[in-house]
């Protein structure tokens, strides 16, 4: 039975293992885990100091227990984690242990060879035996690739019960080795449903301080921070970490005074540190952070919050209508694919929507291959956009950040399909305004289908802010009357329901001559009324305009400067003298 | 002490005069006004049997009593006025006296000799003799230049006191015989204050049926029907009215039921028509009319309503920040205007706004030349801008047709001056959302301006619907945050007052590059918000272009059939395949 965890209360975790056991006669070149079976006395030694300084929480000296690493060394996964467990249990009494699982030690696909199902087996065999030997929570720690840090978390998620906590290790550049940003991060980690997130070691309580502030700002979630003993230097030879105790416990309470809720150790640290941590904590109450909701999508590197400015949807990786993409998805042609995406990106798009919905092609086959092969190429997030569950499913559990996926509708069947896989993988989705009625042509009707998508998506724990709603748009060859009602119920959603919005702008010129002036026209009008998410054709430079027009008129572009930058003559400095308002006034 | 004239209940008019005396003698080539001094017992006579056919009001034998014609044949205005309403008075009674004024029987300026002026002097003379004499109401009739119309209005406003009654006569294509519509008559005619209006002779009450449906549609005020007996025919060499009194007198009453409530004959009738005429409004009751208001310009051939659609105001004639203008202006180069004005009416302009405002130069003088050389030569009506008010009432007084007024604003002192020269002359005003404070920032404090100058235009007898708010739009390079308001300021006033808006869209790019894409955007935010005049270069193939697809995608290009005129390729047909909304709604 493993014991309750409070998080809502500050909880401490242990420090450094890896340099303690150094102290203890641990030699380069040896493996520390092999000392679960050759020294437990010295592991339970230590586990029992941070447990005699305040640790709430130890954690199992497992770090590198990954078959791959161990079998170098000709140990048995199940044996080292197995006794890793135990003899912290046995120091633990009711406190609690943490299964500690780090990094693989080897890159992923396509920087190395590591593939994503290879890496989700590895983490699983530890999460089992882990879960087995009867840990208390699983603490995934010192990630550098997110990817990989999802792979562990899917792991842990799907193959036991247990709370999860997990922390990356960043650089002094603010962002991990593979260029995840503090943001990014989180609205990856926070989708995949943790318990706690956070970062640990590489820096110091101070350096890691605005990383964690960071992190703070938008992590709906308890933060963990637990840095190293200062920023490691090399002294004869030697590593040294020289933040002292009472220096790191005075960054802890900074730390703790800002929100941060759970905090330890990492390399460097010691029982006093973790003393000195538990002492300044006494005198604090954990803080209730208030952190403003966001609608966000991310790759591994970026995150576009929907809302803050225009978001530019790319719409061009879809068949329907495109011969060459279509011949290039039936050949597997996917140099053309990502030469395609490639210039949605240069042409300013945010986000890619990419649909593989062909009859002739195995869908779900060709959508992994674009999601893969796009996700090591472009940096934009992107938006899964299928009519099958299995098809997303696939996609958004292999995408390398936090996919919108496109989309869920009004219709129940619909709805029980993708809710559950949008909440497992902490997803964005999109919403369309139809049910088992087909589409209203009322603005209200469309209104009342967004408002019960809302509900019942927050029956199954999505929030509206992870929803974004499509008031469909219908060519106004077809349905001149109904254009108003877009646009309409595009305001209602934005204004009564507080949820953001996406319209796929080129249907409305369908079957009309000079689609772009009406595409950017209608584009402008629905722009006013609250859409935060044009799908479009970036490369379209009177489309586009629209929008960087728009983002000066509506204060998006500050003293127009990126609209300066773009249009302003090459030759010479824009006149941008601005007449004052009396100019106007003097009648 | 002329006598109360009941306009809400039915009025009889006699029948005519001109045919009555041919039948007692009168001559081709006699003046019929000089039976007045000649032979006062005829027209007493015929006089008498009008009204024991049960007339309300007799019409004075001075339809022609002008200088120029009275002087031809020696004849003195006043002597002939005079015994011409002592005839009317003696047989009248308690009964009405109407000064009949036709036309002088010249063309006007430019087509022929007779200025505005000339003309309202020589009316000038026939109202005060009339007036001097006794006469209960002025008729001025069968006109068929609005022009010369406005002119006898105003000399009968400006000189006495009485009622006004206006008709003119229109030929069988629905216009007189200089190009007026019955709307653009109504729109002119009711704008100067007169008592009632409608048309008379020239056709037979057949005929002039769908022509009073048109004027019953529009006008406000009290309408009057005066059909001839039927069409002219030439029956062995004299002129025949062949309607017998019981057929006029059918049509009469189904004038009647559709509203019209002052009835009388004009060529043709006799006392018979009338008395047949009386004989069935005996039975009924006049109709309460519900007219719709407009918000309508005209020129004297066009009338533009505002709300109809997108109404686009030529920005161009404003020698602000123009060169070209500037020097045409000061040159008095009369070609460069028209060939610029000429150049927006082609391009698409409904309304072209005329400025003259440059310090060099004589406002009043350029400005009545220009609106002299304008209203000749383009067809679309004209906005009169100016600050000064004596400019303003220059133009608008020599402007043929109903002007657009632009500006006043919501400070007292303008007010004052503007408003009642509005009203004398029936202008629509623009009101600029500004006053003695300057311009708000904020839409609510605009919106508290437009609210204000709606309340004092009443108090002037200006109603809403002749009014247009201009929110004002200031430059985004220098009030960036002011943008929204002026999109906000618009909604309220459209949603909350129910007033028409213009906005001068261009100087939103002010001090920007690429000002095209800034006014596009700018312009397509401001239509959604419901501005209804844009005031734009026409020329902007880009701006114009978002008014043509704003005017699909809100209905107001039915079935986009302009936009599919204007942009689908030449060499082929377009391919309008409208989707079905299934194709959308199948996900
Ligand atoms: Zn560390
Ligand atoms: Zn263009
Ligand atoms: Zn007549």
């Amino acid at each position: 039975m493993s014991k309750r965890i409070d998080f809502s209360n500050f909880i401490v975790f242990d420090g450094a293992m890896g340099t303690m056991l150094q102290t203890h006669g641990l030699k380069a070149g040896e493996l520390p885990e092999s000392y679960n079976i050759l020294h437990p006395e010295i592991i339970e030694k230590i586990h029992g100091e941070y447990l005699d300084a305040g640790a709430d929480v130890i954690t199992t000296n497992t770090f590198g227990a990954n078959r791959i690493k161990l079998s170098k060394y000709g140990y048995d996964i199940g044996e080292i984690v197995k006794s890793g467990v135990k003899i912290a249990l046995k120091a633990a009494g009711k406190r609690l242990v943490a299964l500690d699982i780090g990094p693989i030690g080897q890159l992923m696909k396509p920087y190395g060879t590591l593939s994503f199902s290879e890496a989700y087996e590895l983490f699983r065999e530890q999460v089992i035996a882990g879960a087995d030997a009867g840990a208390d929570l699983i603490l995934i720690e010192t990630m550098s690739d997110i990817y990989e840090m999802k792979a562990a978390i899917l792991a842990a998620k799907e193959n036991c019960n247990l709370p999860v906590v997990a922390t990356m290790t960043f650089q002094q550049d603010k962002r991990t080795l593979t260029g995840t940003d503090p943001l990014t991060m989180v609205n990856v980690i926070c989708g995949l449903g943790v318990n706690a997130l956070g970062i640990n070691c590489s820096l110091g309580p101070k350096e890691i301080l605005p990383l964690i502030e960071e992190v703070l700002s938008c992590s709906k979630i308890p933060v963990i921070a637990q840095p190293n003993a200062g920023m490691p230097k090399i002294i004869d030879g030697k590593t040294v970490f020289n933040v002292e105790p009472d220096e790191f416990a005075r960054y802890a309470k900074i730390m703790a005074e800002k929100g941060v809720t759970i905090l330890g150790g990492c390399c460097g640290t010691n029982p006093e540190h973790i003393r000195a941590l538990r002492h300044v904590l006494a005198g604090l109450e954990p803080i209730k952070r208030k952190v403003e909701p966001i609608t966000a999508a991310s790759s591994f590197s970026k995150t576009v919050i929907i809302g803050e400015g225009i978001t530019v949807i790319g719409e061009k990786l879809n068949p329907t209508g495109r011969k060459h993409l279509k011949e290039a998805l039936k050949s597997n042609d996917m140099e053309y694919v990502l030469r395609q995406a490639l210039a949605q990106q240069d042409a300013g798009a945010h986000i890619l929507n990419v649909n593989a919905g062909l009859p002739e092609i195995d869908e779900k086959a060709v959508m992994i291959n674009i999601i893969r092969e796009l996700q090591s190429t472009v940096s934009v997030p992107l938006q899964i956009d299928s009519t099958d569950s299995d098809v997303i499913e696939a996609a958004v559990r292999i995408y390398n950040g936090r996919p919108i996926i496109n989309s869920v509708n009004g219709k129940l069947k619909v709805m029980e399909e993708i809710f559950p896989i949008a909440k497992k993988y902490g997803a964005c989705v999109v919403g369309l305004t139809l049910d088992e009625n087909g589409i209203p042509s009322k603005a209200k009707d469309r209104f009342k289908i967004a408002e019960n998508i809302v509900k019942t998506a927050s029956k199954y724990g999505i929030a509206k802010e992870d929803l974004i709603i499509d008031c469909l748009v219908i060519a106004a060859s077809a349905q001149q009357d109904e254009v108003r009602e877009i646009i309409k119920a595009t305001r209602l959603v934005k204004e009564r329901l507080g949820v953001k919005t996406i319209l796929g702008v080129s249907n409305i010129s369908f079957g009309l001559p000079n689609r772009t002036l009406l595409n950017r026209t209608f584009l402008a009008l629905a722009l006013e009324a609250g859409l935060d998410a044009p799908i479009i054709d970036p490369a379209d430079e009177e489309v586009m305009g629209t929008i960087n027009a728009f983002n000066v008129l509506w204060g998006y572009d500050k003293y127009a400067n990126n609209y300066i930058a773009a249009y302003a003559p090459k030759d010479k400095k824009p006149a941008v003298k601005a007449f004052s308002a009396t100019d106007v006034a003097d009648i």
